[in-house]
């Protein structure tokens, strides 16, 4: 969540902080569907009345890409993508597993962004031997825990997403980290320690429903969304 | 996930934006195990290194709460806390259904952070007989979607969060908002429309991964966390 000044150095991805990155991705949602509507170059300004952002903030972020903006027109919304895709490291596929295969993990299995390009999942994994040998509805296999190690490596595994119960969430986290994952995604209420070289992404979903308790309280005080 | 520099007015809780509210409930969770650890004080420079966030941003974001902070001493955990509550409207408890009990609906009635104080799930609701009556693990119950606008005023629904289909997701949006839902939280892959007076969230779970992605690729040339 943090945005450190001294991170920051114009021109260079390396220097891309966190909140930037997800920023590039909600712009490039934006740019995939004025693609598919035909739409061919797109302004800072356009962007941002159409889906609600700051221009400026626009202009900043993708000033760090590159020279990609043409004065008086803006952005050329392929050029752009191709740009986008790139910075995020999406032009290749990366292999993910879930571990854990009870609802959470079976409906992240499902779940239809993790199927778009750039990523892959793999398998879920679980100790239950009554869903090990099942297939969730889009096809990913349930293996057993035991063979984790053996899956990461064989499928040239990048990613873990983590949902299992938070009692088992450090075990299982120590034991992909040990296995050679660099990316981590957990969805269990357990505090997972840093490592160097490992992103860790804790995902809150409680944070969405109290930014929608603070609108409820303040709607007639004027709250914008 | 804008920030409009317009919609700000310091010391008023109704320019406070979206980005905003998520750092406060990030700040309420640093409060929250702070005090569970017995800490009476803290100072912004202790947030910021502990938790990996920006003191000047958690001074000016604790600013517009009031005069908070006592110089040299830093805010007072327990009284920090109780704002926070206050502002972000969780004093109060917030009943909320779900739409679609497959594994993603079963999944988050049972997530944790979702049974915490300020928000009560009442049910789940489907179209599907052969889970109609049945209860997730922690006993919210599967009801019929016929009785959703029945559910809705009888049981004093504020948050409506959105677990169906993609081809689904709009019928019930319009549905719920008919009925009287002022805040959602939709997880289909669908675009739904913004209306007057309401507040919609959604989570695409996506950008997690091409956040993964990004460090990934930039691994070596130094990316942060």
């Amino acid at each position: 969540m943090s945005e450190r000044p001294g991170a920051r150095r114009s021109g260079s991805t390396e220097s891309i902080s966190e909140l930037t990155t997800e920023r590039l991705s909600v712009y490039l949602r934006c740019l995939t569907w004025l693609e598919s509507q035909g739409v061919r170059t797109v302004s800072s300004h356009q962007l941002a009345r159409r889906y609600h952002l700051n221009s400026a903030q626009i202009r900043k972020d993708l000033a760090n890409l590159g020279e990609l903006g043409i004065r008086g027109v803006g952005y050329q919304v392929e050029v752009l993508k191709k740009h986008l895709v790139e910075t995020l490291g999406l032009e290749q596929t990366r292999n993910i597993i879930i571990i854990g295969a009870g609802n959470l993990g079976t409906a992240l299995a499902d779940y239809r962004g993790f199927h778009q390009p750039g990523f892959s999942i793999v398998a879920m994994l679980d100790k239950d031997p009554e869903r090990i040998g099942s297939r969730s509805r889009s096809g990913v296999p349930v293996i057993s825990i035991e063979r984790l190690e053996e899956v990461i490596q064989s499928q040239n595994v990048e990613i873990a997403i983590i949902a299992v119960p938070a009692e088992s969430a450090l075990e299982i986290y120590e034991r992909v980290l040990d296995a050679g994952i660099r990316g981590v995604l957990n969805f269990a209420p357990a505090q997972l320690g840093r490592r160097e070289g490992v992103k860790l992404r804790n995902v809150d979903l409680r944070i969405n429903l109290e930014a929608l308790s603070f609108f409820l309280k303040n709607e007639g005080l004027g709250a914008r969304d």
